[in-house]
């Protein structure tokens, strides 16, 4: 028996393995809202059952919020990997529901120019993702009857709602759940067709301030001149946050711990197929807006950024109201790289503020922070060199080691809570629409997918 | 027969007056709200009974809104003027209630650090304001059996939601309207005890812009970097609207047509008793923040403003949201003084804005325009004069022309549509707190307010 038996037993199954993604689909696992709390149960005891149908011990496990999903399978052998999967079998609310062109819970296949889609809530973020690991193993033990290393399965219900049980669980559990390295299926690939390793994710910082001026809201007929106006002063803040001509942070400090790419690292992202026009051109850019010295594909994985993501105070309503008004507020995300620290730019960036105020304004900053600094994958680990090389194999296409310009926190807790490495390989394309209506996921990612954990999973044990 | 008994009248009927103003202020006309739409008609009745009570030719003139009460008494005598009394019954809501220290529409005498004061929605806007030239025609005709000229009353109801129906009405009725000359009290003394006749407005310019940046929000996590932003734009642009050294707009063209207060004017303004100090104290500022080559008291009442009113854009709620937004919000007015023609102005900010902008930035400008330029009084007309004299003499203290910062489009429209001259004297203090809750007039204004018109009529008609 050979991988290629795996392979072929894959590709025989493959209706039955989409009707079987369906069933899941159909379970409306949304975590943010109370109202599908039985939902979620029933997409873990779902979860659970499928594991334990190719031989897994699994098993709900509850927490606080939704269950965990977890399950083992196999014994240590020195020479073999323990491997964890981790994914989530939660889904994001569906609203605007008057946008989806059929309902969300109603899985079906369609056609369109690029080939057959799996449309459906959750089916690319992140069940369809989930499951091309899953039936990569179903595959493996049909033709094996075994699985070839040790794995084990790590669920969870609340990737969607903020995660609020998943480190207390990874902390009360750690025993349990410590492998080799942890395997991530929720990611996409750099452009369609380009089997894709997320090497860096970007941190993140998250504060919000209010900038306060007079002490109560006043009429702009009698203070209108003389008085100091929070609006103003705002938005002279905001704008001093940038040097126009550079299109860099003129936060000082802002930039320490910033690396830049390795020349070999660029080249390759270079060569990635990312297609910088349709990137921009698709949201209604005709150029890049950031950093004039670094490509769109460095700023949006390797630079960092402070972004305003609100602003409000005065009167928003229908007409006019002649305020002076008393409070601005603002609340601000910052995106860091290499070995930037969240709580030393946190103070930077306050410093800044309050530089910038004039006489009488005074500014108050949340309280409720919250901080993360960039992940960057042990790509020189074998099993990094592995995979890339299985998934060239499947995609015959040279996979690439990308950044991401996101945060997925989920890679850095492996990290912190159990010491564990964390590789990133997802099939979704950009176009997939997760968190929005019509979302969908290709057929082919889901098969080529499927495919390509059986050829990981064959590559870590050779 | 002779004024003194006119003003020993007054003051022997004080408390039956402000017993009868009590009864105006227990009726709830809040004119913006629909649902008091009958209280409006019942303040307008109720003014009716009084006028014939003291033997005006009054009726209750419907609009498509609430309805204006108007009066007539006496007959053209070419010697003395037909003067146009203006005054309006609506009143403001009464949010947030809780604020209140006592039912806003149950009025009450109150003991204050500065004297008796009369509390209650309405009693210093309009209503207090409004009886007291009433009262004073009251005494007038109860000592002489007549008036001491041809006097046209005209109240409205709609003053504190945009006087929808007041250019119509004025259009319609300009005949009957026409006098020599309107007196208006609905403004405030310059300062405690001196007494004011203010003899410029400024105008006033409304507009309000959206950038728009990309297409749809974007996540922060993939465009963070190479997005623009629109929130940032829409700061880079306010912060621009000004001269951060100067304090200046910086509008090109923006200061076309102010000019200077002359010498002797701003002299009279020095001496008028403002306590620029206590003015900016009160509302927690230490300083004024305006242009610095200006007083307080210019930048207030000659100089013209662009003020920020409102902004918004982005994520506003609980938390964090990792949003580029695709829209940015901005309400802003103006103050116009001199010569300012809103028109051009308005032509002036939106070619500001536009050059501005970024390369893929957007802006969409309201369409619901407005505007109205600056007024000045006549102050060289006999009648300012001498009711200049009479207020001095009531109130023991020169009385001054002061500007005002704010806008009283009647006194405009007064000119524009009748072709009259206006003149308002009025005696609400600062601290009356109009529109907000505690809405209080000093007794003392409500007394030496009826005793000054009386004085005013009696100088009107030497």
């Amino acid at each position: 028996m050979s991988l290629d038996d795996v392979l072929a037993r894959i590709d025989s199954n493959l209706d039955t393995a989409t009707s079987h993604l369906m069933n899941l689909l159909r379970i409306q696992s949304i975590s943010t809202d109370p109202a599908y709390k039985a939902e979620c149960d029933k997409a873990a005891d779902w979860l659970v059952a499928d594991l334990k149908s190719i031989g897994v011990d699994a098993a709900k496990r509850p927490t606080p919020g939704h269950p965990m999903v977890v399950g083992h399978i196999g014994d240590d052998d020195g020479d073999l990997p323990h491997v964890l999967f981790y994914g989530h079998y939660d889904v994001q609310p569906v609203d605007p529901l008057n946008l989806w062109t059929s309902p969300p819970f109603e899985p079906k296949l369609e056609e369109t120019e690029n080939g057959t889609v799996i449309r459906g809530r959750g089916a690319s973020d992140d069940k369809g993702q989930l499951m091309t690991f899953v039936e990569a193993c179903r595959a493996w033990k049909a033709v094996h009857g075994t699985l070839p290393c040790r794995i084990t399965f790590f669920f969870e219900g609340e990737e969607e709602s903020g995660s609020p049980s998943l480190i207390p669980f990874m902390e009360e559990n750690a025993a349990e759940l410590k492998a080799d390295i942890a395997l991530i299926c929720d990611t996409s690939m750099v452009s369609r067709g380009v089997p894709s390793i997320a090497s860096q994710l970007r941190g993140m910082l998250k504060d919000e301030f209010t900038i306060i001026g007079p002490r109560i809201d006043l009429h702009s007929g009698h203070y209108g001149g003389p008085g100091l106006n929070p609006l103003r002063e705002l938005s002279r803040i905001v704008d001093s946050f940038y040097d126009q001509d550079t299109g860099r942070v003129a936060v000082e400090g802002f930039y320490e711990g910033v690396h830049e790419v390795p020349a070999d690292q660029l080249r390759q992202w270079q060569n990635s197929g990312f297609n910088e026009s349709d990137y921009l051109n698709s949201v209604g850019y005709s150029q890049a807006h950031g950093e004039r010295a670094y490509s769109t594909l460095e700023q949006q994985w390797s630079r960092p950024t402070l972004e305003v993501n609100g602003l409000w105070g005065g009167y928003n309503g229908a007409g006019s109201k002649t305020v002076i008004p008393s409070e601005a507020h603002c609340k601000i995300t910052c995106r860091l790289v290499g070995d930037m620290d969240p709580d030393v730019l946190r103070e930077k960036i306050r410093a800044h503020v309050g530089a910038q105020l004039s006489p009488d304004a005074k500014v108050v900053w949340d309280q409720d922070l919250e901080g993360s600094p960039a992940s960057v994958m042990s790509i020189t680990r074998p099993e990094f060199e592995a995979a890339r090389g299985a998934l060239s194999d499947e995609w015959e296409r040279e996979a690439v080691f990308c950044g991401m310009g996101g945060s997925i926190p989920i890679a850095g807790f492996f990290k912190s809570v159990l010491g564990m490495d964390a590789m990133l390989v997802g099939f979704a394309n950009d176009d997939d629409a997760i968190h929005s209506p019509n979302e969908k996921y290709d057929l082919k990612s889901f098969h080529k997918g499927i495919r390509s954990w059986a050829r990981i999973l064959d590559a870590l044990t050779k």
